[in-house]
């Protein structure tokens, strides 16, 4: 039977640390549920003692029930010369009320004696004590055992000691900790297996990637006997990032027999790792192992025809496993395959070799190439595929709008004004709405006006807007994708829209929402 | 003394297989020569026998002396059952002219078998054969051995014979391939210290990223005894990208004591990566180890603390000696050491305790609780405290702006159109632009207004434009922070505004963006 690792994901914590990574308590409640969908052990989701966002996430995610993830938050050992029940940062991790704590203390002598201006003796005291007390608390404690590995180069007897001290506490797992990222694998491997030969606790591994090595370290601290790895989902986090986990999960589970999710639920992977860049407002890279858009992605003609042969001639797994699928590029054979599935739906007797089956893949490549990209916005391609099939009758006409935004503004929360103009079966009605800015004055305006025929759109309301720059280095004349969210309470859809300018990408959007709610009404009628 | 390495670049053949990657014949001029002023030992530019271009770029080469850089050229082995000197492809790669050629043929038996479709021994012949006449003409001669690590771990022994028949043929270097990046350190260890036992030649190592090992497992290969190491200057490359020499070349040369390039143009690595990005029409990822703009950012309050007293706290080495340097991110996490600094440089006689620091930094964190984000946009923030301490006069006043956007538009191009009214002194001076878009339209005619009194705006544009929707579920109403990267060709600078109307986030950015450049422009006078 495969042996287990458990998988602890810190995007949330390690991960907000990276430049320009910032979460909304929204934000971090749907990458917890994304985690535990796809069976993650572990999610480090705050400091609840640095600041008051994450003490108000905390409280959210008390209501809510996880099946998998075990919620953890993240602090510090008490400080200096007081008691543990004196330290405001102890309090708020308690008043976290999280089943499981993960508490950092220093394991190198220097920064004991030269960063927190401590003695070495107090140093363990400080790990003991506060490990001893989230015991008593009847908590899961993580010890992170900072800068260890720097700290085993320099002092390994007092590195040592600061593992023995948390365990004396009770902690466990002793998670190793390469928080600068200068250690090489056949380091981390001699140093972990040292360690889990004297320990009789669980020994985690927490790697960062200054010497692009974290993804490498972990594994070769699961080779040395680590049985937990912490990382961040994407790999992002301070200066070069922490160890990526949709690199570590499929490297262990498909290649090295370990277990680390539940074996279905690794075809969710590259949707998973798409959802929290989204969420997240990062790109994907393209080139990450196994998730990324091109990480099967085939360009050289000897390439393609080796994978025509046999997949394996140059894919080191097969895409599918991990959710993800080959691509040739240049190429017209790409995409068909999950096309077909879409058109099906709406054509059943549409096939693989149809003359408009040909027609929208070359389409969906033409729209690719402009910018728009469907994954995540799957209606808007639905919509291209009734318009092209001719299965699709307007159910209105948007005549004419005009937008005036001015400043100063007579009211702060109205600084644009939209007048607009739509027909319904050659029925003209023309409205007028102020909003927020451009886009929200235009949304309202033309509900405004539609609803007069269509009182079901009162239902309807758009739950999430997104912007993406595409080509930053034009600048505000830039094109921008916008993504919204709409649902109706019963069903939730999500459009896309591109352009160079940013009104006209927001109504192409907001129009696919619209007529997508009109058509989905009718035909349940 | 630090042993030798050879470092072998293959941005241009191997790393023009990535996807969106393409170089003019100039492009690649420019990349061989900037890795020639480093000090890299080996470029492979091009396969002279696939493509026109390539040719044309090895002519050129030839009028061109290089001081460090042996170049390369790339091709296969002979094809099946013909002679030598009769395959085109060969006689290419002779037609090249360069010192080195590198050439690439099957190590694993089923891609023998399967792929090119022929017998173990007829490929044996081929290698050898093609080796012994490249020899014969006076080239020095790399054997890619294609897919080694896999054919090895299938049929160690036919590996191996393909070896023994480059040998044979008289090749200078074996180059073990994981072609298929499959392979882990501890294979790629146990295998390539096996190779060095029975070969006299010099070993290499050509990895590729599929499981994020590329650069872990050359280091590996460099401890089992291998002494030239493949890769591409920024690791890009087909699918999930090829082994990152900037990160190697430090890697080695700092942190394992070998030598790959000279150790006075080690400093030169940063600028070498940017450069390299630049013509490659890449965003140089700001994560990359050694490199990368955030390789040494710090933004946890602690670490900048830890940094503060001693650098290698919390760097694993000192960021100059690679040309990078240190920077601290402003957040609400940073705390008062960063923020004092930058309020020195505008006030000196302010200390941490002064009440204009505390009052700053509530400042600071009620703006981030409003959605600021300050790091990577310091100048914004610089405005602030210039205007709280009074440091500030106005340059200019807006009195009035009104835009109007409207559908359907005369020119597509045009689909907004601003009034501007500012004043300068007491004098006023109204304009009108029109735009792509409402905010591109605003942005002409502020300007096109200011101009008039300041002509030195003339050398000031946008490079970068970026927003973010804060709190995406109030959709269309959201906050959205814009984000503003302006340049006047002497230095670069970023601004930030935040609104619920994306049109005013964008005006805040942008008038910062143009009052720092005039208080810029006054200093230096």
């Amino acid at each position: 039977m495969a042996k287990r690792i458990k998988i602890f994901d810190s995007s949330l914590r390690d991960g907000a640390q990276a430049k320009g990574i910032s979460f909304s308590v929204k934000d971090k409640i749907k990458i917890v549920e994304a985690l535990d969908t796809l069976g993650i052990s572990y999610v480090e989701a705050g400091n609840p003692g640095s600041n008051s966002k994450d003490m108000e996430f905390f409280n959210r995610m008390r209501e809510k029930k996880l099946n998998n993830v075990r919620l953890t938050a993240f602090g510090s050992t008490r400080r200096k010369e007081i008691s543990v029940e004196d330290d405001s940062n102890v309090k708020s991790l308690l008043q976290a009320y999280t089943p499981v704590v993960a508490i950092f203390g220093k394991s190198w002598d220097f920064h004991v004696e030269t960063v927190i201006k401590t003695t070495l003796n107090e140093n363990l005291n400080m790990i003991r004590d506060t490990i001893s007390f989230f015991k008593m608390h009847n908590k899961e404690v993580i010890f992170d055992a900072e800068h260890f590995f720097d700290g085993y180069k320099a002092n390994a007897e007092y590195a040592v000691q600061t593992l023995k001290a948390a365990v004396e506490g009770g902690a466990d797992c002793l998670s190793l900790c390469d928080t600068n990222g200068g250690t090489f694998p056949d380091e981390i491997f001699d140093i972990t297996k040292k360690i889990v030969s004297v320990f009789d606790v669980e020994v985690g591994i927490h790697c960062h990637n200054d010497c692009g090595m974290a993804a490498a370290n972990s594994m070769m601290a699961v080779k040395a006997g680590a049985t937990h790895i912490q990382g961040t989902f994407l790999g992002f986090g301070e200066r070069c990032g922490n160890a990526n986990l949709s690199t570590l999960i499929p490297n262990l589970q498909i290649k090295r027999n370990y277990k680390c999710i539940q074996p279905e639920n690794l075809p969710k992977l590259k949707e998973t790792a798409q959802y929290i860049a989204e969420v997240t407002n990062i790109k994907l890279e393209a080139s990450l192992p196994y998730v990324g858009g091109n990480a099967f992605a085939h360009k050289g003609g000897m390439h393609i025809d080796g994978v025509t042969k046999a997949h394996h001639s140059f894919e080191h797994i097969s895409p599918e496993k991990v959710g993800n699928s080959r691509k040739f590029l240049m190429s017209e054979v790409s995409g068909k395959n999950t096309i077909i599935k879409k058109i099906q739906r709406i054509e059943p007797s549409l096939t693989k070799d149809s003359k408009e089956t040909k027609e929208l893949v070359d389409k969906l490549k033409q729209l690719e190439h402009e910018g728009y990209q469907f994954e995540g916005a799957e209606t808007s391609f639905e919509m291209i595929i009734r318009k092209h099939l001719r299965k699709f009758n307007p159910f209105f006409k948007l005549k004419y709008y005009r937008i005036i935004e001015e400043e100063p503004v007579i009211d702060k929360n109205c600084s644009a004004t939209a007048m607009i103009k739509i027909s319904v079966d050659g029925k003209e009605e023309m409205t007028a709405t102020e909003g927020n800015g451009p886009v929200n004055a235009l949304d309202k305006a033309i509900r405004k006006a539609l609803e007069i025929f269509f009182p079901n759109l009162k239902e309807m309301y758009l739950t999430d807007y997104k912007v993406r720059v595409l080509d930053a280095n034009s600048a505000t004349a830039a094109k921008v994708r916008v993504l919204i969210e709409s649902t109706d309470g019963k069903q939730c859809w999500t459009t896309v829209g591109v352009s160079g300018n940013i009104i006209e990408a927001s109504m192409i959007a907001l129009v696919d929402s619209i007529e997508y709610k009109l058509i989905k009404d009718m035909e349940i009628d």
